[in-house]
């Protein structure tokens, strides 16, 4: 039976990255070699790596004074990355959900932080607005999408200081305005590749200001110095990364992705305000293109295991929602197809008519 | 023409680690979804995380009170992850090569040094003896091989103070007497798994005892609380790791390892030595059954660059040295097969009579 992928992270990504790396772990660019066993140095893998950097910056419309490099560690590392390198006396952090709440935790070990404005009082429902950034803060930290909870920025805010994003689940969804920002990091296992590499997109002049000591692995300038080559990079994250970059530019880039994402989270936030037995658990106007999170209305409570029983035997994996919410959660990234989406809303339509 | 992958890392993994991990690229555990999009919290890939982690414990040996993690980032970021967590004062090196003087640096960053030996002045051609580790000290780190320059201390060293170790180029190629160390870490690019992931062996009650604050993804407690699921891990390279350990047991485990290792560098030893071509490069007594360097003999300085066409076009791959040394370095980790060794020694052979 086709399975219908809406896991949360790592998530579906696209054929086209999954056979070409396939194909590279048993033959690796006609080398007689794996993948897995191809040394980082050789002239092979150094085009991968530059492809790669390149294709993140034609993508994304990266102005120059900006570097982009592949790191391990994932974007939880980041979190304390992030203030080591730019937090001088105070940052400002807006916290959206779970995510944000780790980054102000590592970014307190560092200096002061100002929460301009939080959603927690509502379980995260929302986004918060009409919050005032302090003009001395160091930089202002958003979390652009929030994975478990369902919300999303889709918009890069107009404040007076430098913008740092956590964009692990929507990077690549849409255009973005890099010039914004001193930092843009990712965690690659949405919307990019599997499970093991980070990007991080670092605006140069913003490093170096900082008294203090910075471990050689933590500072952004060795990476950026050593092209993501100082230590050995997560080799095949980032060959299955290129595949999806290359994917993206043959679909026509970041502009047609987001029409569409716009055009599948549409259909099924349609259905889910249509259906009588399903309702949203994020405030309409700031419901994310990426997570759908959604739950069963009150009178049908009871029902829940039920549909997720009936899902699953209709192929679809991975839609129980975070415990954090309950309910539902249909993660439908960039490798999402609309059939799939399709296929969700009619097992929806399906079970509605049951009950 | 089949290939013989002497790359020093990452390099050979084994044909079962290989083939198992293509398969499941495209298909992983019968869940009809590739490894690089499954959930880490699908329960097929958590039980892929527990058996890897009973299996280092079981071929190793490790003694109860110790945890085995499963971390992103590389062996280097724990140059600075081993003071975070274990420097109080002081803590004693061992200067040993490339990788021991890039540990050191960051451990310099926490607290007080003492270099208690070097092999610098001699270009690391071999592991100093005779030295004192001073007894205040946290720690005394070593690097038990040194891949650039073809070096290895192959025994535990016997000192009052816990060890902590970078095995990253010959974990698993012999037994450990795990008891006398606080921290094994290991890159697992060479023995084990693709680049992206590093194990660490981490006795429980060596943690906590400093006073620093320790940013949350920095401090091994994280790590060995969640089973190495804080954060999202490096899902391949585990799930290799997995094949590579599966392997391994198959074989015999680390005595049937060390073994074969002795015996594939004895032969390639025994031709350096033997053919008038070539020297080694290490103190012989320090030689490592990993890494063999070797060089022209000055004599023969002029055809270098020939052997190396002449061994790429007999299907070698990777045996140029380091440029720290130059001329030859032949990787033969624990999945080099005897019959590639001898495929380099034919070659030598071969080469010698044309000269």
């Amino acid at each position: 039976m086709k399975k219908h992928n809406f896991y949360a992270g790592p998530s579906i990504l696209s054929e086209y990255t999954i056979k070409n790396t396939a194909d590279a772990v048993l033959d690796f660019a006609g080398t007689g070699l794996s993948l897995l066993e191809i040394s980082h140095r050789s002239k092979e893998f150094v085009a991968v790596m530059d492809e790669a950097q390149a294709l993140v910056k034609e993508l994304l419309d990266v102005p120059s004074g900006y570097e982009v490099v592949f790191l391990g560690g994932g974007a939880s590392l980041q979190f304390c990355m992030v203030p080591f390198n730019l937090l001088k006396k105070k940052a400002a952090y807006l916290e959206t959900g779970t995510w944000a709440v780790n980054a102000i935790k590592e970014a307190k070990l560092f200096g002061e932080v100002d929460v301009v404005a939080s959603s927690k009082e509502a379980n995260f429902t929302y986004i918060p607005k009409g919050y005032t950034v302090p003009e001395d803060a160091d930089y202002f930290h958003i979390t652009t999408n929030n994975t478990i909870f369902g919300t999303e920025m889709r918009y890069d805010p107009d404040v007076k200081v430098p913008l740092v994003a956590d964009m692990s689940s929507d990077i690549f969804s849409r255009p973005i305005d890099i010039a914004k920002y001193n930092i843009i990091y990712a965690g690659a296992q949405k919307n990019l590749a599997p499970a093991g590499v980070t990007i991080a997109i670092v605006r140069e002049d913003a490093l170096g200001h900082v008294d203090r000591a910075i471990p050689t692995m933590l500072d952004y300038r060795t990476h950026i110095k050593k092209g993501s080559m100082f230590n050995t990079p997560p080799c095949l994250p980032v060959f299955s990364a290129l595949q999806t970059l290359k994917y993206y530019k043959q679909l026509g880039g970041v502009k047609v992705l987001e029409k569409m994402n716009i055009e599948k989270a549409a259909i099924l936030y349609d259905e889910i305000d249509r259906n009588k037995l399903f309702k949203g658990t994020a405030n309409v106007e700031d419901r994310s293109i990426m997570n759908v999170c959604f739950v069963m209305n009150d009178e049908y409570k009871d029902l829940e295991d039920e549909f997720i029983k009936f899902a699953t035997s209709k192929g679809m994996v991975g839609i129980k929602g975070h415990r954090s919410v309950g309910g539902f959660r249909a993660s439908i990234y960039n490798a999402m197809p609309k059939s799939s989406v399709e296929a969700l809303i009619d097992t929806m339509k399906e079970f509605e008519k049951a009950h």
